[in-house]
């Protein structure tokens, strides 16, 4: 069902993107299921896009950046899916934390991970309301413009 | 209890501010009560407190930044208020992340954060005791000089 | 089991350090065992090395940052080791937060965050497979050059 909805949003998952470090993508503890870093790599390539590189507003605008986010949003639910299966055996999002690649006087980091936010409320309605941090980083792995964190619950049957 | 202890302080559990972007302010999942990232927004004001923006100490300075702490651990306060309805069924506080707005040169972070980590101590006792992580962020949302990001847990009975 | 492997690896578990601010260094909640921000203090000193302060790459190499790292790892399993008594008790590390002190133009921050990523491996093997994010710091509490976060799981037996 949450894949149906992300084809009617005119999106599939992809193959999870390899993790750019020595660690693993997902981990489950309990109904917790914690997700790495996310930036928006596309379809497991090891290379950001160009346009994702760089500092918000100056270098990649605010459009892009929420697209970026929302790019993160997806690979984490590769990320999900790899480790149980089935997206729809998730309850709920429980927390997302937003990296903005940006300089010192940025404040509009809210409607940039309005991107990620935004997109998991169209995709998981209810369910998909989450708590949220959203701060300004002076630098990310690879030069990302955004690095999202989540942190999920699995239904309680499964 | 708790609330008295609060007024005892000087303060009260205000109405709780909204969010600044497309979330929720507070979720529970098990005993865990997650809290979204709070910065010193006054009594469901959305605009900051000119006094609260910018950077510490050039902008903002140690007391004010330490003030601003303070503040964001009353809007903790509030959400939870509103999720559970009685403050007194909070367990502890688990952990709390402190971001500072900050220059490149700055190293008191501890002494920002100490602001909310000794109100906790002071409204809860033993129960505020909690873990933390603080770090300087570039820039933070709405210029805010710092946000700080809570985790609790609920007593187990309720 | 686990002190016997860091003994062959040239580590031993030192006494942990103190907090540098009003708060905790661990605490458990339910399985789940939460570690306050580890910064490389060495042996319980109050005063970082000067090698470990500083911007990466230009103050602090790439080197001498991956060492300190692996020291927030030390002080991380010191504090652990407090409060289960047995490192063995741990049933592996769930999350590991890296903050890297760095300039705007760093992309390597996954480099540095190896450096506590590959001994997390090399002491706890499977166990030892971690979810992590790794972000730039303006700045760290000390100035010290990175500053980790740890959240890790123990046996259900216990």
């Amino acid at each position: 069902m949450i894949e149906e909805k992300l084809a009617s949003l005119g999106f599939s998952i992809p193959q999870a993107p390899r993790p750019v470090g020595s660690y693993v993508p997902v981990i489950r503890s309990g109904r917790l299921i914690f997700v790495s870093g996310q930036i928006p790599l596309i379809e497991n390539s090891i290379t950001l896009p160009e346009k994702y590189i760089g500092k918000i507003p100056d270098t990649v605008s605010i459009e892009l950046g929420k697209e970026a986010a929302k790019i993160c949003v997806i690979n984490c639910l590769s990320h999900i899916k790899s480790l149980l299966g089935d997206l729809d055996l998730l309850e709920r999002v429980i927390k997302l934390t937003g990296y903005v690649n940006c300089g010192p006087d940025f404040t509009e980091h809210p409607k940039i991970i309005n991107g990620a936010s935004d997109f998991l409320l169209e995709i998981f309605g209810e369910k998909g309301k989450h708590t949220r941090v959203a701060i300004g980083a002076i630098s990310l792995p690879l030069g990302s413009a955004v690095e999202i964190d989540f942190l999920c619950e699995v239904k309680s049957e499964k």
